[in-house]
């Protein structure tokens, strides 16, 4: 039986004025992590997020993570923690999302005051941390409030966990995850993060599963110190001669990967899977319009998404130490280092891809028959992640979706990977849904970063909807 | 008949003292051509140049070239000439020196101050500038000093022409020394030029040849702006895959050049050319300690010295666009540009490589069957000489090494450009000597560059000497 919505629908859209009100005061700290000098602010931002959740009823914590490491005048922000309920006949659901937000300066190429949330004529709400994540975040808070106005009783016990390092790599998170699963959050029933995106811009979306990371370094090294081309080329075996040849044969112009073994280890492609992928709202417009050009790879969208979620793909990013300004300099470098990251999927295990790509890249070098010196290590892996889209969280998620939006959601994954989820997994043993409010326009980390006016309204209807339909699913779905 | 040099070689001995005090004076004025601030010091160095040149009795003139282009708050340097001597009877030697010197601050890694000459208990004569290029240039000065403090006419008609740019490219001394040719250099018999080192440090040489430098860049674009490769890797063609696939493909670790056709340019190496190289005094311990390491390529001598001098070669400098800094970030760069150069000897027309080289790399980058876009260019190019070794002008130069050293210096090339060889060459028509007075351990361009007190007073008697044999050579050699 759905749940009734239509008192609760009626007040997010009385309160809207309200919601967008708390929003543009979030979005007015500039709560920069990244930034030394911006740290008082996102200690505000904490402040101002633990004051709103306070006044609604909820019970709240600042958390204290300690100094940040490597810059110890530096105090980390709070992990912002509430409860909201504390009723045992009631699941409690787990949400996290992050009060901090990307540098933004107006002569970055802001059309607007990035600190400053201003709407224009199409609803669209532009500021820095409007989409990322203030707005998801401040969705939450949207949803108790519209329900106690509304006089309707929650009907999940809710868990917060916000925190306020995200976009400067979650100093600290992991480990207050980890201890605090036997303990803040040892009730949590399952855990819904709203951090991602849409893949398009009308229709939602619901997130599975992530790409893994394993982040490589090559280095070749050679005589002392750097050589002038003009006296020893021609005599002296040189670094970025053999760099060059070795990471030449990592990959092809095809984006197949050259390791061997490599690919044997990504699990086979199902029809059940194979499935998922026809629906899906998504075109190649859509991959040129975001590449800016026609440069993609595949010629259809199946073959596109599975080469972006599903199956593994090398990068070779740069290299280090050799010569990259301008201009012109007839160096030889002494020493190079190239980077290179395999994002990986199931079932590639992080130690069975490193040793497949150390031996591969030992035994190309040998073949060399070079008298510089190589090395390769790890820089650092994550691991993939994959839900089951069956599981209850996500069928309630998919209904809401269905209620509020009137189609059913994508089934996605992403390319990337948002490491928290990770460890909610990890440490929780819980599902975990991934349940973007923003769209693939919103340009998270970019200038002009904005939300819909209409993805924040529906979205905080779609988070609170959620959670009527968790609390209606049955066990074991 | 050896000329009568003894009373000659006397006064230099006895005037050493004076000409250390003149280098001091000289290494003291920071004449960094590179740095604005310094350009005042540069000034006052052509000044000091000037001032001691009229005290010693040639005809003097400070030439300005005027505005520095792209630096048009800056006037360039003068160009300082001089006559010394106007006997039709005589031959006309034009000589070339630079008074301009590389940046230098104590705390780069200086082990003295870099503008106060310091001299160690083994003579060793630390300063920037004292090997490159004041010690040489003051060398004709002490010269003329000696040769009227012994009352000996100078057996030839001297002209001077020293820059003050040559650290920062000889902006305007090109079209100098060609309107020149017509005029005050008219005269010139022959060329000689102090601006290079001995192979080692025992024995002077004579160097007869350079390489030029063809300098290209390959740019491979792909999207509009850079991209996430967690978003994008495996479904977009990627530009780094694509270089480094071209870059790979143009010369092996052994040195190899692999465009095809560019090693039948290369004149072939005759048996009298053969024969040069085995007296030369180099060994691969030489070649070991300046590399720092045991990576040479070739194991002889006389394979790595052709390599260096009488070969061309390939070197991959780095690439632009890509991400080079340490730790690691998963970027796509959206253009990377690629930067290699060739440096060329007879008969390498740059035409002809420009071209072998452009139809391969655009042949090989059609192969990938890639989506992006490709392109090729020559940054600059500057052209290879070869002197003849049997003109009297070096016969001269050999005869005054054995007088004043006891040897028979090395017949050396090198393997960079020094361009304003070629400039002399082509202005004047006449034969070009290069006759250098540092040792190859003096580290010009680095911290700690010195010249040996033995070169600078031996070296002043080599240059004199040189005067006199060209005084006495046969037309023909």
């Amino acid at each position: 039986m759905a749940p009734q919505l239509e008192p609760f629908f009626q007040q997010v859209d009385n309160l809207s004025p309200t919601f967008v009100d708390r929003l543009r005061k979030a979005v007015a700290i500039p709560s920069v992590s990244a930034q030394d000098e911006n740290r008082k602010d996102v200690f505000k931002m904490a402040e101002f997020l633990a004051s709103e959740l306070e006044s609604l009823g909820a019970e709240v914590q600042q958390r204290p993570l300690g100094k940040q490491p490597g810059k110890e005048h530096l105090e980390l922000p709070p992990v912002v923690i509430a409860r909201y309920g504390n009723d045992k006949n009631k699941r409690t659901i787990l949400v996290y999302g992050h009060y901090d937000v990307q540098p933004a300066l107006k002569e970055d190429g802001w059309a607007t005051e990035p600190f400053e949330l201003t709407e224009d004529s199409q609803g669209r709400m532009y500021g820095r941390g409007s989409t990322d994540d203030k707005g998801p975040v401040l969705g939450w808070l949207n949803v108790i409030e519209a329900h106690k106005k509304a006089g309707i009783e929650l009907p999940v016990n809710l868990l917060c966990c916000f925190e306020g390092m995200e976009e400067y790599g979650s100093e600290g998170l992991e480990e207050f995850i980890q201890a605090e699963s036997t303990k803040f959050f040892k009730d949590a029933d399952a855990v819904c993060i709203s951090d991602n995106y849409w893949l398009g811009t009308e229709k939602p979306c619901l997130t599975y599963g992530l790409r893994g990371c394993n982040y490589y370094s090559i280095s070749v090294s050679g005589p002392a110190q750097d050589l002038h081309s003009g006296v020893f080329g021609g005599s002296a075996h040189e670094p970025m001669t053999d760099l060059v040849q070795i990471l030449s044969k990592l990959v092809d112009t095809h984006g197949r990967i050259l390791v061997p073994g490599l690919m044997d280890l990504v699990e086979p492609l199902t029809e059940d899977e194979k499935r998922l992928y026809p629906d899906i709202s998504y075109t190649m417009e859509n991959l040129h319009e975001s590449l800016g050009s026609e440069t993609g790879i595949h010629p259809t969208k199946e073959q596109t998404l599975m080469a972006r979620w599903r199956y593994p793909s090398l990068s070779i990013h740069g290299i280090e130490g050799a010569y990259s300004a301008p201009g012109a300099k007839t160096v030889i470098p002494a020493k190079v280092i190239g980077k290179f990251s395999i994002r990986t999927v199931p079932n590639m295990e992080s130690a069975d891809v490193n040793k497949l790509v150390f031996d591969y890249i030992r035994a190309e070098f040998a073949k060399l028959n070079s008298k510089n010196t190589l090395d390769v290590w790890l820089q650092h892996d994550g691991k993939w992640w994959v839900a089951s889209p069956k599981h209850w969280n996500f069928t309630a998620a998919s209904k809401a979706v269905k209620q509020v939006f009137g189609v059913e959601p994508d089934m996605t994954r992403e390319g990337g990977s948002i490491p928290v989820t990770l460890s909610f997994e990890q440490a929780t043993g819980k599902n975990v849904l991934l349940l973007p409010m923003g769209s693939s326009t919103d340009a998270a980390h970019s200038i002009n970063e904005k939300l819909d006016k209409r993805n924040y309204i529906e979205g905080s209807k779609l988070l609170g909807a959620y959670l009527h339909y968790v609390s209606e699913e049955p066990m074991k779905a």
